[in-house]
């Protein structure tokens, strides 16, 4: 049978929006890899009443609830205390608890005092799962029947090794259906268009084989979840998909774009730079935000203004005042200007008008322009973008990384 | 009295992981300024009887309910079509939706088509509000018990859009609560001995006032928030809570670190540039991620590699060979040699071992030497940081505002 799970975030903060939940994703996607379905996702406050309703709410509907976050040891943080009551259990002291804490806190005495020490107390009915990387004990309950509840700490980084050392070997002992997810990633096409081309495709698809849009920043991916039926299966689905829409495609994994690029990179042994204006480093950090990304990426200039692109990526200065910052001429000069001063066999350059002031009519908040060169060649696209600062530097990375990987 | 939302996020993207759900942060915000306090956030799938047990449990439970999602031209939205049929109406055309969306894309002839067409097909009993930024119609009910029903898209652009020129007017038409929130922001003492040190000022709090802690990347904001009581009431407590923590206390305000850097910037007439080695151009796009940030920022270097820190920052190449690039020596000099070629007063630089590689035991994964620099002098602090490769950048250079930021 398959697992259904739910996730319950605990916190004001998520509820004001001081914090984006950016755990629920990472959760959804680690259960999913061993074919346990997210069937919700609960954000609930810092209060008894509300948490444990959420918990037997979700317990009423599904096989695992995880709970995140109040495990800290300051007053607003009341998980524990809760869970503990609501499966009624009392809280006692824990010796290999107090070990691990006081061992991880041995070079910072000053964190060790009272309210520290409330987290060695633990329910006497539950599982504690240790929590190698923090000092909120990780608290795991079997109900009498059959339900698994698990209440581990909301900062990410802990939650992460929680879930991947503790929470999916206790999950994975017991057999669960497969989920088979393959997808592709097309660039260019409308989604309600590339709907329609491919409808016949999507109609024949068998009952457990579903399809997904998923649009962003211009690019759409297409992911096809199999339940229950082999790889192979969703595989043979996914090459029609391929065969379907190969001219905008541009992937055929779920991988990030600016992956794809750095494994094609790497393997022809080439590297590459970047000269960003509007993007302001957003390439950059794409580059190197995988390990290993030093075997293809070198750096980055960040020519925020006219001086740098001058003096720096040196861009003629003439350019600059007859064409503007914002011009084919002056991103092709800082795509190669870049190249040169590090030493790369490609780079991308981009520079535009990110608003939400600066626009002119000739170029309106959203003209982007970009530049991708070689030894051999620049290739330039003059972008027209919608939305609002950020989308249109997101899009016009998105973007720059589609053309370089078409190119590689 | 405090009017109560609800947000109902649709998407099975969101239940897979493939998306981070950055619009609910973003709604809570708007909405607790406003003063309507935000109860439950609940994600959900694309799946018509999910979608309206969620819609009925959180109209029973609050007076506002917000679903996000499900409303593009695709097969798998199905959000406009559940809702109308929950709330007994029927789809028929809209002349003014379909003159907007006939316009939106009189440039882009090949998007209209009979699934964008469906876009104009809205419920009978519901009130739509122009959508000014994209296709899908923004549908407003009243139930006959008073209660409020908003559906808008899960493009975050467009949600945001919705939110800020349709929703919220119709929301503050009637009174509600005032919620005032003050936050002050401390770095260099943990949470927990923070705790300690202003229990007796959290003890003696008002009922009405309530104080959250929310730490991030080795900062900590203290949030009171009043319900219902003049806003000096709050900024009383908010005084005494600065008088507290004079010594750790960064900032009085609830804006990021980067605005407040960038304020005082302004404000002194200075420009900054950073180089960037382990944070990887983080430091850049938080620099110039607002508008009118090119007052003070003029640039960076991402120098990832040894070669680059040598030929673009002049960093020594013996300093590179007898301390490494992760030393005192490098990082100092990498802060003079941007601050000099990009002719600014102060600059930011970093290099550190983000790991997962890379470690060695004299400089662990998690060593991060930071450097500000300013004409007279350099500052220059080796950080000991502990988490994966996201949070190690995230807060060396959180931490780099928060020097600078101390300096200026």
């Amino acid at each position: 049978m398959k697992k259904c799970c739910e996730i319950i975030t605990i916190g004001d903060e998520l509820l004001i929006g001081q914090v984006v939940d950016t755990n629920s994703a990472f959760m959804a996607e680690e259960l999913n890899k061993v074919g346990i379905e997210l069937y919700q996702i609960t954000s609930v406050h810092d209060d008894a009443a509300h948490i444990a309703t959420a918990v037997m709410d979700a317990l009423s509907r599904v096989d695992v609830v995880i709970t995140t976050g109040g495990l800290g040891p300051t007053k607003d943080d009341i998980t524990k205390h809760v869970l503990c009551e609501f499966m009624g259990g009392h809280l006692v002291p824990d010796a290999s608890v107090e070990a691990h804490i006081r061992d991880l806190y041995k070079n910072r005495p000053e964190v060790l005092n009272r309210l520290t020490e409330t987290q060695w107390l633990v329910p006497d009915n539950c599982t504690v799962l240790p929590n190698r990387v923090g000092s909120a004990p990780l608290m795991y309950w079997q109900t009498p029947e059959g339900k698994q509840l698990f209440s581990l700490p909301g900062v990410p980084y802990e939650m992460e090794t929680a879930i991947r050392e503790q929470v999916l070997p206790v999950l994975q002992k017991e057999n669960t259906e497969q989920i088979t997810h393959r997808t592709i990633m097309v660039s260019g096409i409308p989604e309600s268009a590339l709907a329609i081309h491919i409808e016949d495709f999507e109609n024949a698809l068998p009952e457990n084989i579903h399809l997904a849009y998923l649009p962003k920043n211009h690019t759409i991916r297409l992911r096809l979840s199999g339940y229950g039926v082999p790889a192979e299966r969703v595989e043979e689905e996914q090459q029609k998909l391929i065969a379907l829409t190969h001219q905008w495609l541009i992937a055929t994994e779920d991988k990030p774009l600016e992956v794809l690029v750095g494994e094609k990179l790497k393997a022809a042994g080439k590297t590459i730079a970047t000269a960003e204006s509007c993007t302001g480093g957003k390439l950059a950090m794409l580059l190197n935000k995988h390990a290993g990304s030093s075997a293809f990426y070198k750096g980055s200039v960040v020519a925020y203004s006219n001086e740098v692109k001058e003096h720096v990526l040196n861009v003629r200065k003439d350019y600059l005042e007859q064409y503007g910052a914002v011009s084919e001429q002056v991103v092709a000069m800082m795509a190669n200007g870049v190249m040169k001063l590090l030493d790369t066999d490609y780079a991308i350059a981009t520079s535009g008008v990110a608003g939400p002031d600066g626009g002119t009519p000739a170029k309106p908040v959203g003209t982007v322009w970009l530049a991708i060169a070689n030894k051999n060649k620049v290739y330039t696209e003059c972008l027209h973008l919608r939305g609002n600062r950020n989308t249109i530097t997101d899009t016009a990375a998105t973007l720059a990384l589609v053309r370089l990987l078409s190119q590689l």
